[in-house]
């Protein structure tokens, strides 16, 4: 993998937050009381995590923060990085220690890497579907609430790129914002006014009368909506060398393809956050020592 | 709908923390600069919430939630409930109020309710697949991180009943408990002198001859893992009037009528909280007052 | 104690919110301001916690999150752990490290040990109390807010078993549930078709026909309050195999043999937790070094 | 009571943190499922906190907040308020509203009543016993963890004065400081010169001697532990004029009178707020409208 | 004002959890002890917020907050809102209700509206003295620990602009980061590969030389550092039309016009967020009433 | 430094909070994405801390701790440590690990440091200026929202002791209090009887009849606000060895001198928290690996 950019990683201030919550919401008032009352405190395990289906690993800082929060004393290898393609039977990463800590945490690990890994499948598939375009495949704000930052991660590790994190940090006028400010070249301006020189401006443009009057306006990144692949090449022949190109509204497996063709720079999809089914990943015991006292 | 049990309310306590959660994650640090710059500060707009397909309503009390903590100030009329089935078009709800606190609002209240009315719908489709056998079906832990209780109350609006919330509230031995306790007879007996009298305990057995183990030794609630339907059948008889039987594993639309028809009481599936894509519902402007001052 | 079940570990992630919580309101804006100013930096002390009074130990791993969480230095060894009986001079554990921080966070560890100890102790002297009869001694929801889950636990400590942990994880209906719902036989068909097979359901009963109509109509388990002990004899020939029954009411060192003796399965006591006294324990320095620098 | 002064009152802002711990705590994930199954939703009630036994009522601020943030529509009206004296069925307050929302805050009001009422009612005790001698009833931070500004607020409502309120408000120079210290003029030198004119000083001394080196040390506040009356009598005679003397140690109803009469200024017990038994108050429903839908 | 555009409003969200903080802070555990003790309980009082000194108003959103939260009765009309010009003797606003309230919040309130109005008042100095030349003012990432929302908000009420708001809104490369990529080209492309379209990228060069590598890379923004005024003259006819350019470096009152002269595109500054001395705000009473009972 | 006392150290619990909080404003959602996308993971960094200007250093701990939270590995040794005077390009600290990490953290534990610093310097130049007087320089409440506790630390560092630290460990008692109780007798009085033996009350006078008055009535502590040399010396005249003195009001570097010399015990002063500009603190790469693998 020396000739691809490596995967950023998140910051463990910005995993701990929501691990720690889920793992709350998982141990209640009472924690674990199956483990604590039928496994013995001494049994050791060592287990792997592993695919059951093919897709893309994600969100292996995730699982470790569970685990590492449960207990410290478990020891985790990572076999398969983020971003790595799986196949069913294939061991992502190996645990071991306490066999009460790896049962504790191992559903709230699961329902992490699940997801993730769905996402990032998810991702993968529009990826590989517009290989050798030019399109780059993006995420949107249509994610789970909550879980927004690892599911962007997700998209990277698809080979996605991101879209903006949230309201505050680019600014994206869409038709709403348009009608309430009285059209494409006030609502831009306004945006310009107020936009320092590290804040993006995006427009929403759903014909190519609003792109002809976007462009004039001086827009720089433009999205158009729900047009067929006809309309976004003549947009993409009227903005070339004026304007980036963000394409979105019914992408899937089938339509991706001939939207990427169109030459756009970005095709945008709410379905690879809001709707990937879960990867199958599970975790199997390879060996369990139960407790000398027991 | 007279003649039913109303669902339940989630108390608000309960809802205010991962709704805040999610607004903070949208609005970052400087909040919705969009809107700020872009949508006068006193244009005002009634607005609807429309499903964009067939499906079940689910998790109006959380976008409720959602547009209060934005502003107080807005009016929201609930047209269809939470359980509701609706169709392309149909109105579920209507919003009035300032336009940017609307537009700031409306992408976590919409991805809050599309995801749980997409649990609730798939969850429907399963409850409707049985409807006549007697058997209920219900979901498991493989929830999002940080969505669980939404998420169980979204099952019960499609139909569904909940197993246990978490690891806390309920006793449920798996097949690595069993190896770690060193048996099922074991296993049993340290849960039994565990737990109180408020505690259920359930036990999974992979084999008829499992089950037979954990009826003799008083098991009163038992997860079938993965049988065929003429072993579940065989297991029914085995169980019948000693204890509540629940089937898991690979659990579909297609699946899930033979599998009910065997005589379980209870079908659990983790596709209907960790897979089911989200249900489409839009937010439209049915009016908008650009302000005055603009 | 090899032929006794061990007692459970509350996992460190639902130790550290309270202890945290604790530590803080103590701490204030400044800290320890006596021991900043007063012991030098490098003073090491060598500590015991004793007992000065008869009773059982309970929140042992409370107090070693509180000390570890002021100074991760300081090493803890436990010699009497959760549940055991101690008398007057007993040790209970030995701490060892930088005086200042043993300081900082006595105050807050005897304050969970001596109170959680006290809540081990009352329970034990219940426990005690009924030794041969077969009744269980639990507790109830009225606990000391925001402590439930290590009362809980305390309880367990001193040989009793827990009742439900909150509103959430199982189902009590009361005198006035059942005045709002129009009767026991409502009452109990509403919570019957709510409750999925992992929600326990228990009913309260103040008379006899009212336990008849409750067994009548399904009830499992049945809270029988403020009954005397020829009632509650009653009322276990009436129920036995059919439904677990637990008496309430004026439950106390005097009156919880006769209540025992009736046959009834389970005795909860208020008292337990709400107003057990203190446990008398002290923390002596057995060795003190005062800085070098000194 | 025109011509006694008012308790203060805790802010709103310090009396929700605690309390919506202790609601999340009782509500856990699901919240109060028996009421939300079995209570209809449109039930209204009027029910009356009643005191069980005599004592003083402490805590109204407190179950205030918890039923306003279960429900903002519940009417509270207060009758008797904190410091009040009551009897067996004297009511301090009346509620009304939707039965639900008194059914879920119902629990943790009364838990919050009952102890503070107890600590308040234990603190009357002592103050009573002391009445014209001129000493004051104080507390200590021998307080149950998470609840000290409250128990604090307790002891006012029994006629008692607070001590500090942590580790950073006040210094308390105690035998484990001066040991480490290196003898009570060092550490009250060390103290003297750390401190601002806002931070009082006291320190603790077990015998005349070591009295006679803190008043030479220049001491203003003094703590005689575990002295005997006419130990106290005679170390009265030698601080008169220079110290305020605050004794400590096995404080009861039997013992307090004669330490009080020694001249003594102050007398903390940490039993009043460490041991205190509940006061009992009752939540009775005076009237119960079922939902009409029912 | 009626021709510039409107200051934007920090959501309700964002400002509620740095209030509460500083409230917590200044609260305590027993809250304003002072008033509680010696205002009594019915007094009320009209009050104003009245500038000492000349300057620029910010931060009343802030102290609305802080007075909201201490009592939802208080009322306050805003007289001048945030980015007006005042001189001595000015009333900001005008609050009215229980005087008690109004002390509690006093402080807090006056802490951010100085602290705020202050960075306001410097980066309206600097904004005056550029008048005409079409530089622009903005901010860095030298701000308040805690308190970057809200200074970048008083920098925009100063007339300013904002720069990124974190390490994650934008990529700023700066002098280490080139020296660990291996160079300002090696640098550009790794963020060009990793940004999506909504990303700006600035790269900081403090040479000419440095200048002509980063727009042969590509770069589109970029930050001149420490460069004197002839530098930045050559160094604006190289990048004109091809990136914006910023200034950073010994920006202050005597040497911003001779920087902004250069016909760079922005001025960044320090100075404005953490050495901002505060703006003089006073609290006045117009009208006291005492408490009637008093 | 062995003959003057040590600064005490915050307790690691108060500093985590606050820094958690600065570093998660600067993150954001994503993180560095600037280092993530450029810093090769494997590039190990040595850098210094140091000063660019002359002053007092503070803010040593809170810094280590910003390092700290962002990753366990950095090896930080302090050179100078909190109180010590530096002067430019005196190095305070190195560190040494991932140049990620140390990039990561450098902003927040700078701004700190810088901040704190200045607040640390401000103190010492007033400490400087009454030296040999007897008069102590300290702070007040008009502190930073968020950082009052680092703000009273580092103005121990410079020499200064602390004021009250909020509204509840200390009372004083202001004009507006004065008004509200009718006059300084009786706010007096309702102080004395409320507060216990802990609490210092302090209370402002403005002319030397209302010092008459609040010495009759036995006030200890007072505050001499906006008072001229002449008329401080005649207040030091009337209260000496009956109250301690404090003056207030248009305390800067040229009149604390004349201030201290009328013989008042304190002289408290809001510039130092509120207006003490930032001291120039950089971090510096001392060596830089680049990872092996870029």
């Amino acid at each position: 993998m020396s000739d691809s950019p490596k995967l950023p990683h998140l910051a463990t201030l910005l995993l701990e937050g929501p691990v720690r919550i889920a793992l709350l919401e998982d141990l209640g008032r009472a924690g674990d009381i199956t483990s604590q009352s039928v496994v013995p405190e001494d049994a050791v395990a060592r287990v792997s995590l592993t695919a059951r289906e093919a897709g893309i690993v994600a969100g292996l800082d995730v699982a470790r923060t569970a685990f590492r929060l449960v207990d410290t004393s478990l020891k985790i290898a990572v076999i398969r990085e983020d971003g790595t393609r799986v196949g069913p039977g294939d061991d992502i990463a190996l645990i071991e220690g306490p066999a009460r800590s790896i049962l504790t945490a191992e559903r709230v690990a699961l329902n992490f890497m699940g997801h993730l890994s769905g996402v990032a499948t998810a991702t993968r598939s529009l990826v590989d579907a517009v290989e050798g375009t030019g399109a780059r495949i993006c995420c949107t704000r249509k994610t789970t609430p909550g879980l927004r930052a690892f599911e962007k991660h997700a998209v990277l590790a698809g080979g996605g790129v991101n879209h903006r994190f949230g309201l505050d940090d680019a600014i994206l006028i869409k038709d709403n914002h348009i009608a309430a400010a009285g059209g494409i070249t006030k609502a831009l301006s306004a945006a310009q006014q107020a936009a320092g020189h590290m804040t993006a401006i995006e427009i929403e443009v759903d014909t190519l009368e609003q792109l002809d009057e976007a462009l004039a306006a001086g827009a720089r990144i433009i999205l158009l909506d729900n047009m067929t692949p006809p309309e976004l090449e003549a947009a993409v022949k009227k903005a070339v060398g004026k304007a980036a190109l963000e394409a979105s509204g019914k992408i899937n497996l089938e339509t991706v393809r001939a939207v990427a063709e169109t030459g756009v720079d970005y095709i945008s999809s709410g379905f690879i956050t809001h709707s990937a089914p879960t990867l199958d990943i599970g975790l199997d015991f390879d060996a369990l020592v139960p407790g000398a006292g027991d």
